[in-house]
Order: structure tokens, then C-alpha cells, then sequence
């Protein structure tokens, strides 16, 4: 069985997002899967996906601090019309990607205890995302 | 053909970690895929997998000398209750990542001449690590 | 239906490139799939794929900036004897990663409007690079 459709993500403001519940509960046949593999696509340039911890928001905060120093909005960045933050959120997303790819079992993705989905928005104003969802299993 | 089980990694101290053996022999129906992908994700987010050399243990050495340097322990992070080495663990586990797909030929997971699978393990005291693999082909 | 091939990209100086088409026209069934996936495995350590931005040849020469300033050449690295970009190569390629997974509808790759396939070549002299490139669907 495949199924493709698209998910929307509301915008948000600057930094990481704990995003499991929103883009799970848009994901048709889910529960029809017995063995397989749903696969997420954001299809922007300046934002990421990525796995990490889903329950103290201060690990989002430190991400975001620490990505906001070691890739730095005014350095001379030859990319700059878009303004300050156009050009570190293109170097975030190919560092933390982009794509994940979950396993399902029984109608249920297989995350571990402590792991969810995270948007990171590199953008000071991103506006909403769109995401590329590819299940299929039997 | 699909099919789902859990991997176990024993536990290892931080540092870079060559683990294809540990995972592959672990892996039930490898032989009887002719084409086909081998998903593995780790369930966790203060470590990583990545595949990188898998001849010289000094890559792996400089590997783990980079990201202490680039990723401080002793920096000023809000989540800090595990102890210092734990905000740099998950911070790590985003940019290395927890998940790779590899293709599938003839029985046998095809890698580089060079390429090996890497646990990178980002906790001092972190135990043994659990995977997902999905396996899937004809 | 599953379908592998190899793939070669020609030798392309250090820095990133858009190689989308270079890839895609090597893909061979593509056509053929309504929905499916296309994974892409580049069979090299000291090399990245990634997606970012299609347009804009200032990205890339900004990311390559970037990563060359944060993964330096000339830092005391243990493994130095294929030259003082032997290292970084390997770090950066880890940090980028070596496989990207796309989601196929109708027989085009699904990608966002300003997204593309990137190169990086962190070896002064790489040569040529090869990718096993997996595709599945319906």
C-alpha cells in the first residue's frame, strides 16, 4: 500500500518546535499499516526536521541559542537580500536535514520514549511549510 | 517482503564507535532480499549513527576531538541536569542524525569500499542503545 | 516495482554544486513510477549530498565558506597523510550526510520549488563519485 499527500505546518516563530502531534494527525492510513515506513519531505530551503527530545523545552531553547551562535546571522554573507537570517537558515537546513524517515508497526510510528518530531524554523518570519508524506507498508 | 525488528547495540564509551557488524548480523531475512533498502533508526536522541571510514581508527579519534571542540560541554546550557555532557548530546544527535537507509543487493547491504556504520555515542555513561530496522525488497 | 542502478557524477572541483539534472537524467524507470520513492546513496566518505537552494549560485559559495571556516584545514588532525583536506572531508561529510530520500509522484521527484540536489565536494581532488540510487513504487 502507498499513500502520498501533504501536510501543512502553521507558521511559527524563530527557533525549534515540538511538531509530532501536528503532522501525525494529518497523515491518512497510519492505522491501516501493520509493517512500514512513512517518510516526511519539507520542501523548504531554510528550514529542517529533525528527531530529538519531546518533553523539556529547555533542549529547544539551548538548540536554538546554540545554532543561533555557531551560525551567525551578521557574518559577510555574499547571499544577503533577504536580510540577516536568509542566509544561516540555508546553512541549518543542510545541517540538520530536511527528510526523516519513521518506521511504523500496528498503526503507530516507532519513535523512541523519548524522541519526537521537531520543525526547526530558521527564518525570523518563515510563514507556514509543507511537508511531503510518503507511507507505505502492508 | 517486509520485515521489522529491534537491534541492540552494547554499551560503549563516548567517542565514535564502527558498529557495522555489531548491527548487520543482527539483521533476520538480509540474504533473501535480491533488491531492496535496509532502514535503521536509532532510538534515541543523545546519540547518532552516520556512515563514515571504516578502516582507520584515527578518523573516528578526530571525528570525536572535532565535535567536543565544536559542540562544548562547559558552555552555558539551560538543560543541564544530566550532567554537561547531556544538552551536547542532543545537539549532536541532530546534526550527525539517528537514521540511515542503505540499498540492498543480492543479500548483501551495499556500502562503499570505504564506508562503515558509526554509533556515535555522545553520553559518558550512556548504556546500551536500541535500533529499529526495517527491511524491505523483493 | 524496484529498480537499481548506479550513478555517476563527474569530477567537480572543491565547493558545492547543483547536480540535480546530472543525477536525474541518469535515472533510469522514473517515468514508469505514479507513486514511490527515489533513495540516493553516494558511496563516498569525504563527500555530501544534501538539498538547498536551486537558484542562487551565492548559496553555494556561501556554504562552502562557511564549512571551511568551521571544519578548518589546518587543525592538529591525527589523520593527515592523504593531505590537510583529508580530515575536514570526513567530518563534513558526516555533518551533511551521504544519502537523501525523495518522494516520487507521477513520475517526477517531488521537490519544493527552490529545492535542489547538492554536491559537496570537500576534496581538493575528489574525482569522480558514484551513487547507488534505488527506486521503488507503483
Amino acid at each position: 500500500m502507498w499513500c502520498q499527500q501533504t501536510v501543512t505546518l502553521n507558521a511559527k516563530p524563530r527557533g525549534f518546535h515540538l511538531v509530532t502531534e501536528e503532522i501525525l494527525r494529518q497523515i491518512e492510513g497510519l492505522s491501516r499499516i501493520n509493517v512500514g515506513l512513512l517518510h516526511l519531505l519539507l520542501q523548504h530551503t531554510s528550514a529542517s526536521l529533525t528527531l530529538n527530545e519531546n518533553c523539556d523545552s529547555s533542549v529547544r531553547r539551548d538548540m536554538e541559542r546554540y545554532f543561533l551562535q555557531a551560525v551567525p546571522d551578521n557574518a559577510p554573507y555574499e547571499h544577503d537580500y533577504e536580510g540577516p537570517d536568509d542566509m544561516p537558515s540555508h546553512i541549518k537546513s543542510s545541517t540538520l536535514g530536511v527528510s526523516l524517515l519513521l518506521p511504523v508497526h500496528r498503526g503507530r510510528v516507532q519513535l523512541g520514549t523519548w524522541q519526537g518530531i521537531w520543525l526547526g524554523e530558521h527564518r525570523i518570519d518563515g510563514g507556514s511549510r509543507r511537508i511531503v508524506a510518503t507511507l507505505q507498508g502492508e
